[in-house]
């Protein structure tokens, strides 16, 4: 099997483990940099190695309206596209069909939407949702779900969970379909393969990338809205319909209340089984990143330190702050006296902030890959915690200072 | 004497050598890459360091406008503000105070204008852009100089160059009574001195740098517009005024005929003193690289690598493209087979496309990095054809192949 799940230490429901991949191995908890098409926002893929970002993501539904998913497997699949030879996770589309696209007619058979770029007229199926994440050929792709605001009522909630469960068979036997085809027609969508005559001319100076994996591992996405009844039946109802590589809770941070959020990490973590990777989606504060690690998450992702940092706001231990206030105008520290990013160990917040008052693009780089480097880390730390047994201590101390400075400083 | 140039081989006017600074040696016929706002756009110093670029430039105008020279200074200098241990010229403001400010108020004494950004007004005299510079602590400065239009009448143009020489003699006095002072009346512009307090807590983990120079070379400017007697004028009264450690050639390419400008630079290479360098102000298409190389210019600048590359135009040994054009979409090469910068050597021009129509951050990176590489490639070339003698058939083909494609593409 070129997936397994190994634990290696708990501290009541906090473990670290690694998950092997085609790609390599990820050590977990850890934290995905998300990479939406197929570029993680104002970072190179030499930025995220160096500073030690394992398994990234990208997305189905973004990828497949731009710039294809077709283009993408023509290209020799999404690692060697973008340069990115670790494990990627790619994300169904379920969360962006159902939020960002406009005019949504849903059936059983799927959703027909169009297009939030050009208003074109798409159909997405559980089916055509696998085809896609094929093409791009990353590691872990997602199952089709139907995503519901986060304050949903428990009838429309059990709805779409239950819906969510139908699709998941129906992604499971295609994938299936598409994994035992001959060549010919796992390529279904695509044009003819010129692959292996293009790559002769792209470039390998730095080395060759894997192939596009045989096997891809779909990960179910437990739904259930903040109705702890609907999220252990779903748990439920999809363990028992087959043993998965992996457990996705979706749904979350769509808009509850915090306590919602937590309690909802409770039932779940009771309700999977142990033996597999539980990837929290989405979620990527600091604070719900340890939250989420003390409840038996072990994989998360979220566009916030990427897109906050584009808005100047910087994650420190010491809380947030943003670099545009004039208080920075001549502070001579770095951004976080913490940290030893490529950002803070070069660079004050006095330039960061000159940087960003006049618009220049570095700026939105180095805040970018300060807050992707302060998660990495973060899951470090955390890593070591359940390591060493001090779990409990050190996530109370980290949230106690880092929580008393954020509500003024945001 | 901090500065000097050692001539190392010539071929007709061309000629190899090595321009010495505080902050370490060129090596001539050299393309400085523009950091206008103490930032080369979308690039990393480091990318600048990896890429072989010796020199840089940034903009006085600019950043006394934001962030303020008194902020670069207290930062310890523009060196240590940006995190280049290069050697560093600013240009003076002459060209954006009378291209870019508003309603300009132009007198012997200096010129008053509103900034481009608040319309708040300004006051430039050629003392004030002295103390400015200083402030920045940049090796190499800029003389204030009356810039006009590519195609002034001769009155215009011998005004203008009359002027600038008069300015010139107040900016040398300025920069000697500036270097002479003691300390006190050396920093006169800013607030209390805080530096030595404030570095105590800035990034060093990469390594000191050099503090602010005690010595700025200042370079004149040989203005005259597109009239060859103006032009021999200006440069006799130069040279004439005092042993400058350089020469710069202002008010070209702004406008003028391609012609035109050739002939300007034969003038000039014949009229000014063949001992220092000579510096091209804002010219760096590739094609005017090699023309002002065999007119006996040492140093270029200018902001179309990085600013056209934001735009998707490349820069190849076969021409220009435009990475956008929809003939990209799968294509497989990099963006110039010829070259080995850090795009060329890992990225299709398939991916690159993808960013630019996405409106991806890297894709502005990649574009400002190949473009700069290629031009600081293409001055190492020159380089080595004038030390092999082989100058001559180097830039006609070079040329040639450029040229018969760059109709076409652009």
């Amino acid at each position: 099997m070129p997936f397994s799940f190994e634990i290696e230490s708990t501290a009541g429901s906090a473990r670290t483990g690694v998950f092997l991949t085609p790609h390599g191995p990820v050590e977990t908890p850890a934290f995905m940099p998300v990479g939406t098409l197929a570029t993680v926002k104002a970072l190179d893929p030499d930025d995220l190695t160096a500073m030690g970002a394992s398994m990234i993501l990208a997305n189905a539904y973004h990828l497949h309206l731009r710039p294809g998913d077709d283009v993408v497997r023509e290209m020799g699949g999404l690692h060697r596209f973008m340069r990115w030879d670790g494990p990627i996770l790619t994300d169904s589309g379920g969360f962006q069909v159902f939020s960002l696209a406009q005019l949504r007619t849903l059936s059983e058979d799927g959703v027909e939407f169009q297009s939030h770029i050009d208003g074109s007229k798409r159909f997405f199926t559980p089916e055509l949702v696998m085809q896609i994440q094929r093409n791009l050929g990353s590691d872990v792709i997602m199952q089709f779900d139907h995503v519901i605001p986060g304050q949903s009522d428990e009838a429309s909630a059990r709805d779409a969970s239950e819906r969510s469960i139908r699709w998941l068979a129906r992604c499971l036997a295609e994938l299936n379909r598409l994994q035992n085809a001959p060549p010919a027609l796992r390529l279904m969508r695509a044009e003819p393969d010129k692959t292996a005559v293009h790559l002769d001319y792209a470039p390998t100076r730095t080395g060759e990338f894997a192939a596009q994996p045989q096997h891809q591992a779909l990960f179910p996405i437990v739904q259930g809205g903040i109705h702890g009844s609907l999220r252990r039946e779903a748990a439920a109802a999809i363990s028992s319909m087959h043993e998965w590589p992996g457990y996705a809770i979706g749904g979350l941070s769509v808009g509850e209340e915090k306590p919602a959020m937590y309690e909802m990490l409770d039932v779940v973590d009771d309700a999977l089984p142990r033996t597999h990777p539980r990837y929290l989606m989405g979620v990527g504060f600091p604070e719900d990143l340890i939250e989420g690690v003390r409840r038996g998450v072990d994989l998360f992702d979220c566009v916030a330190p990427t897109r906050m940092g584009r808005n100047g706001a910087v994650f420190t231990h010491e809380g947030r702050l943003n670099i545009k206030r004039a208080e920075f105008r001549t502070d001579p520290r770095p951004l976080d006296i913490h940290c030893d990013c490529a950002a803070c160990s070069r660079f004050t917040r006095a330039y960061i902030r000159h940087l960003f008052v006049a618009d220049e693009i570095l700026g939105l780089r180095l805040l970018s890959l300060h807050n992707v480097h302060f998660l990495l880390s973060l899951m470090r730390s955390a890593r070591e915690a359940i390591r060493t047994e001090t779990l409990e201590e050190w996530s109370r101390e980290w949230l106690l200072r880092f929580r008393a400075t954020s509500a003024i400083e945001v």
